[in-house]
């Protein structure tokens, strides 16, 4: 009988999650899995992914008809995407030492339906089995839908993308520069260590939202405007970049991690430049990973497939892998909201 | 050899227009026209529009490229829509007597090329004139593709307008409700007279923003949410807003009043329901009406002419029409801050 620790929601997190005190978000369980019944397998979770999406699924909602996902509820596994290895096996389609991948949520094991599993196959060039939560995840589909199926980018496009150095914005960076070709590729991130690999994923300029003077830069580099405009982040940078979008761009609403901690108190930007909405005509989508059609992820997985294998998406610092024990998972994953890593940020189970 | 008072730009207002002081943003000259050449005519301005499109022009802005239409400066006439009397024609398709539209700005007379205008004819069901500047002039029409070609509402639409007793508002009031026939339809306006027009002339439900348990109201009033948000405030109405549409709905943004007369200082809501945006999947687009096509324009001008034959389209209440001196004209024309009249505001020359 397999046993397990696993990570469950203690208590909706009212702003920042709290790991300690008297009512922390998370608490820690054990259980057992009974024998496999046919077409089960057990799962052995060797890398989590980290996704800021994960912050709105632990949201305490009045409606939960206005969350995009159902959300999780007390009592339950912390929900997440991982990497697993198929360790025992009632199913023909899957041997023992497979690599799956699977929503196993925060736990060590777990016995799941096999029928919806494939097992992954090695990534050419050499690319890490951890592409498949990052650049062939979740991740890279979500830059590749906004760029082209939300945003419609082309080659004559000025784009712009913040976040530019976490998970789904060096994406989006690499996607427009290297594979849709667009004119100019601008990243806004937070420090110069952020910005310098922004540019050596192939931005032709990236700019540090933390100094005085990015917006004079956005200004200086865009003497034409912007043509699209990749928002991951929401807040102020996005009430800038409407000031600065030319006529008739497209902005695609992707994530607004400015906002995601905070449920009380100071939330909400002054959209000032409002107006230029309508002046310049600009379209604003909002969207999710999750709506495209099968055809449409196949054929997004195709072209970012072979971007790995001409080389053309980055393969070194696009996954940023965090050893960590499963007691740390909810530490490693709350290093997502403390801007520290660049490129999707992947927990390797030890 | 004819004369005539125009209204001037005297100075770019930094937020509401001044009319008295040292420095008031219009001033009024005379001008003499010289006698016509072929193919001119000599224009007595019987109405004009009165429209808050008009405020932007007069803006100062550092980026000219910033705006939708070229701004006024300083010297030239205000810009303004108006209908007209032929009173000297020297143009063989016009004869003395033959009411036209043109931009003719804020002038008593004026001398125009009359290659591109047109005598109007009267209009069906005792409909006034002015319906050529309101209905049937650039407000019908703004409101018409906004609702039609910008947030394709059908009649499985809950629609709700903001500005809904305002020149556009009404509009679109009534062309959601009595033309596409949508579901439910909600104003937003400010006070209970204005809130008891706007039903009169078709909506559902008038929420009046003034009151304190509006947002309660609106709620109440949208079990499953909002499909079509025609937006002429912007600022803190269009946050409520955006936190009330229905999965994948659409924000027609047409204007944004609330801001209009805020060039410095408390500029801009916060907007704490942006996440909607994402987790709703909302599409935003700004428009003009200027955009659209000749073919789109003589569609919509069909199908709002018989919206008037078929008394569909109010036309007692539908054009607001205060008799102004011209040296009024301005204070008039001020009136559209105030927030005092319902429907087009049209000022009579007298």
């Amino acid at each position: 009988m397999a046993q397990s620790k696993q990570w469950i929601l203690n208590a909706h997190p009212e702003a920042s999650p709290v790991l300690e005190g008297a009512n922390p978000t998370f608490k820690q369980e054990k259980v057992s899995f009974p024998a496999l019944k046919d077409g089960q397998v057990l799962l052995k979770i060797l890398y989590l992914s980290n996704d800021p999406a994960q912050r709105c699924y632990l949201t305490k909602y009045a409606d939960e008809r206005r969350l995009y996902v159902p959300p999780t509820h007390p009592g339950e596994v912390v929900r997440a995407n991982s990497l697993s290895e198929v360790v025992e096996s009632k199913a023909s389609h899957l041997n023992k030492g497979d690599i799956v991948r699977h929503a196993t949520g925060w736990t060590q094991f777990t016995v799941v339906d096999a029928a919806s599993l494939q097992p992954l196959t090695p990534l050419p060039n050499g690319a890490s089995i951890t592409n498949y939560l990052g650049a062939l995840g979740l991740t890279g589909l979500t830059a590749y839908h906004g760029l082209l199926n939300v945003a419609h980018a082309t080659k004559n496009d000025v784009v712009v993308v913040s976040g530019a150095a976490g998970a789904t914005g060096s994406m989006a960076v690499q996607i427009a520069k290297k594979i849709v070709g667009c004119k100019k590729v601008i990243g806004i991130a937070g420090g110069p260590q952020k910005c310098a690999w922004v540019q050596q994923i192939g931005a032709d300029v990236c700019l540090d939202y933390k100094s005085a003077d990015w917006k004079h830069k956005l200004t200086a580099e865009t003497p034409d405007f912007v043509n699209v405009y990749y928002d991951n982040v929401g807040g102020d940078i996005l009430n800038t970049m409407l000031g600065r979008m030319a006529r008739e761009g497209r902005v695609a609403a992707c994530g607004a991690i400015s906002e995601y901690n905070a449920d009380t108190g100071d939330k909400g930007a002054k959209m000032t430049n409002w107006f230029d909405v309508i002046a310049m005509r600009l379209l604003i989508k909002g969207f999710i990973v999750l709506d495209f059609s099968p055809d449409q992820h196949a054929e997004a997985t195709a072209v970012l497939r072979k971007g790995l294998e001409e080389g053309k998406l980055d393969i070194t610092g696009g996954e940023h892998v965090v050893e960590s024990t499963f007691d740390d998972v909810p530490k490693t994953w709350m290093k997502l909201f403390e801007g520290a890593n660049t490129g999707k940020l992947v927990t390797k189970l030890v």
